[in-house]
């Protein structure tokens, strides 16, 4: 099966290229994998790989990169929210014009491949139900939230129509990321925890009080893959999924922090409240019913400290 | 108060134009009146008016239409469902990009203007509750239903950033439609009522027992100016209203028809089952919940007999 990746140098994309390459989609072998970014995503010592450069706000961009080959397209490439609102054009244009250009791609020369879009929990937000379930409505209260439920109805409506076969999965916010901080509003709630496990000050924009609705990067990309797998008679009348995830407040993250690492890992911590950042996080779901998605077989964590305890094993530098 | 109206040369344009022209804004008189639509619209003897010919899909259209002292812009224009369902690139130029431009040129230089988006039921379908809310989610089942759902989106979050002072009203479907039928799949909700009434048979091609969920002209136009009257802060963080409407199914049409008409007006009514239409209407949202509009000052039509009567007294040409 060929395999495209966007957003393959990102964080979650660079995972999934390494899921892929090992354990392929499930049942089916990966047999080539074509990885893109802006910049070329680093190389990697497979021969099913070739690494792209390509700017997918470019008009010739989606053209390039499928073909009649392509099987599954991975579509992760995305402006995050604290850019995407910083700068309403150029988020629009990453996170809304680059999907529909591929869309149109696939559509024209692979309208079979099951075509993966990143969507974000993002997509709800303003008002909600205290347990958000498959019919709650979107509401998104940033400009990556909004592009993100534009991008669904998309891909719903090429599938509708057989000009894709379409699933966007709603990720909840990935903790623990690792590597360096990003401009994601909820970066945050990988920093509390990565930084000061390695040695470092972290900044709590938020009150110890706000709840998160998060999933671990091991499992979200095991979902990401298990998209591309399930049935698409499952999924009804509706091609969007609200991945399983866990809620905790920050002071949960911080007592599995503690419980796994200890007081002075935590006393690296501050609180530093930033209205900017709040405001947008608490306008973000909390709680979201999981059992269409597990039904559906996808995967959730059993809890944070498991979280904490598989950044330590799988993503510590010592 | 200057006011555009974009397809203002259709049904509902051309009465909302002659209702501003009458009544004005609820308390605010309208000073200057654009109509605009691909054709000119029909001219109007009023000094108050600029009628103009314009394609909205043209990159330059909403630029020559938009100026500084717009202070209400009424878009209308649109492609209905079946022919955005039988031609997809038409009908996203018209219905998805048309209003990104609009909304692009609010933006840039009347920012403050209110901006009335005519979206529709259409963006319910698959599934849904019983009785649809204000947070029950899009699913629209149409190429029409998605456009307007995503342009929904874009109305929300230019609100959002203070771009735009937007109100998008989702319309129930209008009967009973005066002239001739159009390209909506539901044309047959007023070809049953106004084609006997005009001494000519008409085909209904859903079953008796359909539902449907319904406004009249009068009140729809009434709801559509009030949208733009509305407060802001009123609406919160939702800028997407289901306006009123009520639910009849055929036979309860067919049956305000006789009370009205008469047998023989009736017996022109054939019922032949088309399935490409009637998948698409049993698709659409049949009960809605009118708390909110009607708190927020929407009207609503009191039952169908009522419509069938207005029509017969306003539109029917003897
Ligand atoms: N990480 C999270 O918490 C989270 C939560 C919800 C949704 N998501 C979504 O998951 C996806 C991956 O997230 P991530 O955390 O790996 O993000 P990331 O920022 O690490 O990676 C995104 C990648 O997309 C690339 N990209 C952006 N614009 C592009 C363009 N025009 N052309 C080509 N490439 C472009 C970037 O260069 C980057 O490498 C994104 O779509 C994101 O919105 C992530
Ligand atoms: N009538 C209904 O039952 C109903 C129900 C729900 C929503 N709506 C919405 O209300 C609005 C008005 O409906 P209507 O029944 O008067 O429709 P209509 O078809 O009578 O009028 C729409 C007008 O838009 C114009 N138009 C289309 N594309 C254009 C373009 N590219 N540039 C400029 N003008 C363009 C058409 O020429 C037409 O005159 C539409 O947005 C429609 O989707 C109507």
């Amino acid at each position: 099966m060929k395999v495209v990746v966007t957003g393959a140098a990102g964080f979650l994309g660079s995972r999934l290229a390494d899921e892929l390459l090992l354990n392929g989609l499930e049942k089916t072998k990966v047999t080539e994998l074509i990885l893109t970014d802006v910049q070329t995503p680093p190389a990697r010592q497979d021969p099913r790989v070739t690494a792209l450069a390509l700017n997918l706000t470019e008009p010739t961009a989606a053209d390039k990169l499928i073909d009649e080959k392509c099987g599954v397209v991975f579509h992760l490439a995305a402006v995050v929210s604290g850019q995407a609102e910083a700068d309403f054009e150029f988020g629009m244009k990453a996170n809304l014009d680059a999907t529909r250009s591929l869309l149109e791609a696939v559509r024209h020369k692979a309208p079979t491949a099951k075509f993966v879009f990143a969507s974000s929990v993002a997509v709800f937000g303003g008002d909600f139900p205290p347990v958000i379930d498959d019919l709650t409505c979107v509401m998104p209260q940033t400009s990556y939230g909004t592009a993100k439920a534009m991008c669904e109805l998309l891909v719903n409506d090429y599938s509708r129509r057989g000009f894709a076969d379409g699933r966007a999965v709603r990720l909840p916010t990935v903790s623990v990321r690792a590597g360096v901080a990003n401009a994601a509003v909820t970066s945050f709630a990988s920093g509390i925890i990565r930084e000061p496990l390695n040695g470092k000050e972290s900044i709590c924009p938020v009150k110890k009080e706000q709840e998160l609705w998060l999933t671990s990067p091991e499992t979200v990309v095991k979902n990401i893959i298990h998209a591309a797998v399930v049935d698409a008679s499952a999924l009804g009348k509706w091609r969007a999924i609200n991945l399983p995830g866990l809620c905790a407040s920050v002071g949960d993250m911080v007592s599995a922090l503690r419980s796994e690492a200890g007081d002075d890992v935590v006393s690296l911590i501050r609180f530093k409240y930033d209205e900017f950042i709040a405001k947008i996080v608490t306008s973000l779901p909390i709680r979201i019913d999981n059992s269409r998605a597990l039904k559906l077989g996808f995967s959730v964590d059993p809890n944070f400290s498991a979280i904490v305890r598989s950044y330590m094993k799988y993503d510590l530098k010592k």
